[in-house]
Order: structure tokens, then sequence, then C-alpha cells
């Protein structure tokens, strides 16, 4: 191997076939994660209470106890329209910050919506196909979900609708235009075409757990009509590991291992999607690697959220999902990295922060825009505001191995590109970016929406 | 191999170590063809007229008659960020078109400008930077261009200046903050900071013709500032070469033999870089393959201009080329398609069209668009409008090979993607995209300006 290898590449048979169900490596029989509650009852809910609006085949996917699942043969078909993705070694990021360290980064943003979101959005569209439905709702943030889902729902014939969260559909019209080129009907969220909507017509931003609230209800309503969530829930998570298995082998060709895994985390399907299959060895004594999740510092879920039961959207319609909260009430501010203003995050990244196995960190705005041009006038692709703020825990990382004079791998997920974030770098570039910061009252008023609900430890 | 393989991909090996000069294959002793002329004397134009505002380097490369030239490693390893790019077959649009033809592309839009134009920009920031040189002009059409010479003059050191066409300034803002990003100056076009500019400013919409008039200006005026242009020339044709020898190689990996390649023609550079490597195995003896150049129907340089000795810009600044053309002081209508917006196309390609090796063919820009639609329904990637030209054309030979039972391998260039072509596409899809038409009125208003030199044969 040339020492100046930049790029990774694995060739088609290389997708894999099973993806890395965690939750069988977690569910510690003596002490097993908190499962969801009926928002009714508040009893432990079962699979009949998610049959409105998933099929079968999904519902048992996340509550599945197998290690592995295997990845039906047309969802691997579509997958070959932009997996396996490549694995690079930012050499020129390193040099520009005069570190010892090596990074690399996995990059999903070639995929035709530009995220690591149609990895499952593919696995959902092509289940539900195959149950008969008919169209599939959901929200989405920054827009990359809702693309992800329409583009999906294009490959296996599915209509789809999407609740676009108001302040992303205002500064990303072209992420609406992308959803309508592959077929997809977008509203923007609150909408009045729901009673949910109309009920929330007074926070004019929206948020996403508003949005979440809308598609569902569509969903709930409809014989031949699902709904379809782009993070957070177990058997999305699973999905998203074809991401983290493609890594093992790649950092394996570049003949390296690494001592930290870094990725933002919004829901938590991109975090697990790299992190999982890292994690597994982790937790199985084969390796001992630090994994760090990054979040937005003005909606600090991991960091200064509570760990308590809560709904996972903003009108209490979902299950209560054990989880890292800042209230199912929280709307957070308008920040570009849309697709990580959500107030919870998915119940098996939490638990796993709660283990002490991942650390969160949270950073601002601006800060992480210095990260992602520095990274941009280096390394080239231009990253959406989410993994910029993966690459600003990744500098400071590299920072102090600087300091500490020592050499560290560090691979971090970059999960999609900043092709229409563009408004939000040109604020930044011209010192106009807000800069949202969460104060203890902010934190107190958020978490007064949160719910009764049965204490957890 | 797996029969329902889509991508076929290489690894960074693979990067070709040289670029392939055609202008070996086509300068027949007996019958050259015809030189360029000095804009003033109209005698042939040597290396030193060159040397205002190229790098003698890059003036070498234009005017060599060796068939291969080597490829410089920081070049190469530039290129790693983002090359061997991938080739597609595209087994979903040939289901939806029920075709037996087998249909390939290979695509660059993966590249972080996300087009083909690097391939050339990194090479040209490399040798400026080389020859001393401190800051690059240039102007830019859809924007790809402008992206593109950002980028690279970024991972060279250099800074970057840019006139963006007018309409495509307006329509296209982001491709703006993308250079910014990148850390260029971007002016629209025509401005008010040149002398040429000035002198177009009723041109309100602008044409490539006048940004490069704008950008040509400044070079010549400042010793430590050259021009870099992102087609036309021999050398930026030579450098995109890299795309057809990746393709050459991953057809052998499908099996197949191109009966018909395709790309779209603005200024000859996508076109070239695709085809030059098999239009010489052509020249050669070693195969018979079609060429189809598809340009757009309102600004039909190839199927409707003339061929004669025109200046290369608006305002009659660089030497008379030999070429088709609309003449020099045509400006076509703001169709989407910012990057076939051109007058005149390459002396090379032109060539090739009048030997009868390439035929061109004419698009409607609503005919495209319709492909574009249907290709990003079944393929995944949403194209650039310029590359839509192409796809029209391969519609069209895969309907011809249906209503001939005849199965054929098409294989095309889809040089970009459409994330910043959005609202072209809202346009599209809401009825409202204007369809311009190019009468026999247009063409002899056109063709008036054409300037006083000797006659082509």
């Amino acid at each position: 191997m040339s020492d100046t290898r930049v790029k990774f590449v694995l060739d088609e048979p290389a997708i894999p076939t099973h993806w890395i169900n965690l939750m069988a490596d977690v569910q510690d029989p003596g002490n097993p994660l908190p499962p969801p509650l009926h928002p009714g009852t508040k009893q432990p809910a079962g699979p009949d209470d998610l049959t409105p609006i998933f099929p079968m085949s999904l519902i048992l996917q996340e509550v599945s106890a197998e290690p592995e699942i295997e990845i039906p043969e047309p969802v691997r078909e579509a997958y070959k329209l932009w997996r396996p993705t490549p694995l690079y070694r930012a050499r020129r990021l390193e040099q520009a910050l005069d570190t010892p360290a090596h990074i690399y980064y996995k990059y999903e943003g070639g995929s035709p919506p530009g995220s690591h979101k149609p990895n499952t959005a593919v696995a959902q569209a092509y289940e539900n196909a195959q149950a008969g439905i008919k169209k599939l709702t959901t929200e989405t943030g920054a827009g990359q979900w809702g693309s992800a889902l329409a583009f999906a729902c294009g490959l296996f014939g599915l209509e789809c609708e999407v609740w676009m969260v108001g302040s992303s559909y205002d500064q990303k019209p072209y992420r609406r235009s992308m959803m309508e080129a592959w077929g997809a009907t977008v509203h923007r969220s609150p909408s009045d075409v729901t009673e949910a909507g109309r009920s929330q017509a007074e926070h004019t931003t929206g948020s996403l757990g508003i949005a979440i609230s809308e598609a569902v209800e569509v969903a709930a309503q409809n014989d031949d009509t699902n709904y379809s969530l782009g993070s957070v829930l177990n058997h999305v998570l699973l999905h998203q590991t074809v991401i983290g298995q493609e890594a093992i082998a790649q950092m394996e060709m570049a003949g390296e291992e690494p001592d930290t895994v870094i990725a933002c985390v919004g829901g938590g399907s991109n975090f697990a999607g790299l992190t999982f299959p890292f994690l597994r060895r982790v937790i199985r004594g084969a390796a001992k690697t630090k994994f760090i999740a990054a979040e937005p510092a003005a909606c600090p879920t991991l960091t200064r959220g509570v760990y308590a039961y809560d709904f996972g959207d903003t009108v209490g319609m979902t299950p209560l999902m054990p989880m890292y909260t800042l209230g199912h009430g929280f709307v957070p501010p308008p920040v570009h990295a849309g697709g990580l203003r959500y107030h919870g995050d998915a119940p098996l990244v939490c638990g796993l922060v709660k283990q002490g196995l991942v650390e969160p960190r949270a950073y601002r705005q601006n800060e992480t825009f210095e990260a992602a041009v520095r990274f941009a006038r280096t390394e080239g692709v231009i990253p959406a505001p989410e993994p910029a703020h993966a690459i600003r825990a990744v500098i400071e990382e590299a920072d102090k191995a600087r300091e500490a004079g020592e050499s560290r791998v560090i691979l971090f997920g970059l999960c999609g590109h900043g092709h229409f974030d563009l408004s939000a770098y040109d604020a930044y570039l011209a010192g106009r970016l807000e800069d949202p910061e969460f104060s203890e009252e902010d934190l107190q008023a958020a978490l007064a929406s949160l719910p009764e609900a049965p204490a957890l430890a």
C-alpha cells in the first residue's frame, strides 16, 4: 500500500449482508434496558401498539434480540446505487492542524439524497411495499430524511408525503424541490392539514416533534398509509450499521485501528450506524475504543437533558421512551443543523451514554461552522452542519494529540454534504450567524413539559 | 461477476498516470487543423501570444504533439480526493424504458464541486502555483467551473477571483456561496470592475463570452495574476481525459464495449474528457464507435453554427479560433444549462465534427428536463441540466434500440449533479419552464457578429 493513500474503496460485493443488532449486546437479562411504555396505560408497549403505523416486519426488527439480521436482497440491490461508500484519510486536514493524529472519515454524502439516511429509507420502503402499503408519511428537519424517503419511495413504487420543519422549509427551499423531483408531496410544518399541526400553529418555526405528530396522525388514520421514522427507533439504527461494518473493513485496509470514533447525534441514527459495529467489539472485549457523541449546545439533549420517560413527539401520540430528554415540549432555536434539533435521542444510544460507553459533548453553532470551513478548505467536501459538530470534536481531539505529542487514530462520520446549507455558510462567512445559548432557565422551562411517568434509575 | 452488478469501481492506483493528447492523432501533416490566429495581426498565434495570461507549462501542453503527457504527482494526489469516479450500469432506467440497450454512465458528480471540472482545475492551479503566480481569474456559467477553480486554488494556496454570468448568478446564489466557502471572490458579470464589463452593461443577463473578457482583462493587466479557462482550449480538454481512460477500464470490468458514447457539449471539455480516449481507438482503427454530442437547441453551435474563425470571448481579446460558432456577439437565452451557453466550441471537438467522427444533436429545454426527471426517479441522481441533454440523447438511442429489437451498448457522461439547479426543476415540474426556440432570424442576427478573417475549408 502506498504511503500516500487517501481513499479506501470497497467493491460492490463488500456491501454487508446483515445488519448488526446491538440490542442483542446491551440487553443484560439481569439489568435490561427499560421498555417503551404505552402513552395511555403507561404499561410496557408491545408490538400491537405499533401496528397502526408500522408493518409487522419492521416491528419484529424493532424488538428483535437476534445479534444479526439478514438484509433482503432487493434492499442490497438498492444499496448498490451508492454503497459501499468511501473511507478517506484526511491528510490535508492533518497537515493544516499540524497534528500527529491520523484522521479518517467515512463519507455518506455520495448517496443521491446526499446523506446516510437512505440506508434505512430503502429498507423501510421495501418492507412497507411488501406489506401492501401504498403511501408513507414522515417528518423532516434539515430535509435530508425527507429527501431520502422520497428517493426510496420512488424506487419501490410508494407515494410519499413529508412534513418539513418550518424553519428548514424556509432556509432550504431546494430540499423541498429535491423531494418533489423524486415525486413526493411536501408540507410546511406546522401545517393546517392535520389536527396536530393546527394545535401548534403558534410555533411558527416548527420542530421535529411537531412534524412527527403530523405525519403519525395521517398514517394512523389511513389503512393503506404507514409512517416512517428517520431515526431514534431500534430498527432505524439497525439499518444504519452498514456504515460501521464497511468502515471496519476499510480501517483494516488502512492497517489502523481507531482509538476514537466520533459522530454527531440528533436522533442517533448516524451515530449508531458508524459506532455500533465498533461498540460491539468493545462490549465483547475485543477492542478498547473511545466514542464521542457531538451535539449542538443549543439543543443539548445528552449533555444537559435528564434520563427519563418522555414522548417521542410534541403532541404526545408516541410511546413513552426511556431517554435523555429536554422535555417533549421543547422547541429548539432554529440552528442550521436541523437534523439535530430534537428534544430526545434514541433510547439505545441514551442507554450507552448512561452506561458510560459513550461520551457526549456539545458545541456552539459558530465554532462548528469554523470547523466546517476549515475542513472544506483542506479536504474539499463542504460538510452539512450536522457532521460539522463531529468535525469540531475531531479538531479538539487532534489538538489534544498534538499537545500530548501522541499519535492517535481518529475516525469520524461525515454523514452528509452541505449543498443545501450554503445560506448558513453565507451567514457564517459574513459574521452574522446566530449563536444561541441554552441557559439554566431555558433548561428548567424545557423540562417542565416532561410527562408523569415511572422514574428511571 | 454477478449479473446484477450496477457499479464498477476502481481503486486509487488506477487513477491514470498520463493524459491523452488527441492533437497527436488528428494533426495529419498533409492536412493539419487550422491554427489559432492573433486577434490583431490575424497571423498564426504562437506561444508568446499566450504568456500574459497562461504559464509556459500549460502553453506547452496547449501546443504539444506528444500522444501522452505525464500527470504531475501533486495533481494525481489531488485527484485522489474524488478519483477514480464510479461507472454505473443504469439497470433501473433500462427497465423503465423497456429497452434491450445496455446503458452505462460515468459519474463525475461525486467530486467536491460536483462536476468533472476539477480534473483540469487542479492541474491548472498546480502549474500556476509552480510558476509563482498568486491569483487566478476566471469566468463561470452555471457555477460549476468557478466552484472547481475556487476549490483547486484552495488546495494549492492561490487566490481566486470569479466573474459569474449574470443569469446564473441570479438563479444559483448557492453556487456563489460555495465558491466563497472555498475562499474565492465572486463578481456578477457584466460587472463594473472591468472595462469589458462596463462596455457590455446593457446585456444584463450576461454570457460566458462577456465573463471571459472580464477575467482575461484583469489577468492581462497584473503580472502575478493569470487567467484560467474551464473548457475550449486543448490543454483543458487534455486534462479531462482521465474520465475516458477510467471508463475504458470500467467497461472492460463490465465485459462490454460501447457501440455509442454520448456526452453534452458546451465548450467541449466534458465531451472530450469522456470521448477522446475512445476516439483514439477509432482513429487508430481499433474500434468502431458512434459518438453523439448533445447541445441545447437554444444555443445550437454544432448543429446550426458555421465553421469559421471567431473570437473566444465577446469583446474580441482572445485569439481567433477555428470552430463552429454562432458569432461571438451572440448572447444565448438564459436556459438553465448555463455551462452550455457558449457561442463557440473547442476547436478540436469542432474539427472532429467537421471530419464526421462526431454527430451533433440539439435538444429543447423542456424535453431535456423530462429526461432528467425520468433519470432521477429511476437511478436516483438528480442530474445537472447540462448532462440532461446527454440523457435525452440516450433515451432517443435506447428507444431506437427497442424499435429495432437490437441490443446496443450505450455509454454516457453524467458530468455533474443538479443540487444547484433545483429552481429549474421546480419550474419544470410546475409547467412554467421556458422553452426558447432559435429561429432562422436569430441565426442570421447572431452570425452578423463574425469577424473578418481567413475563410476555412
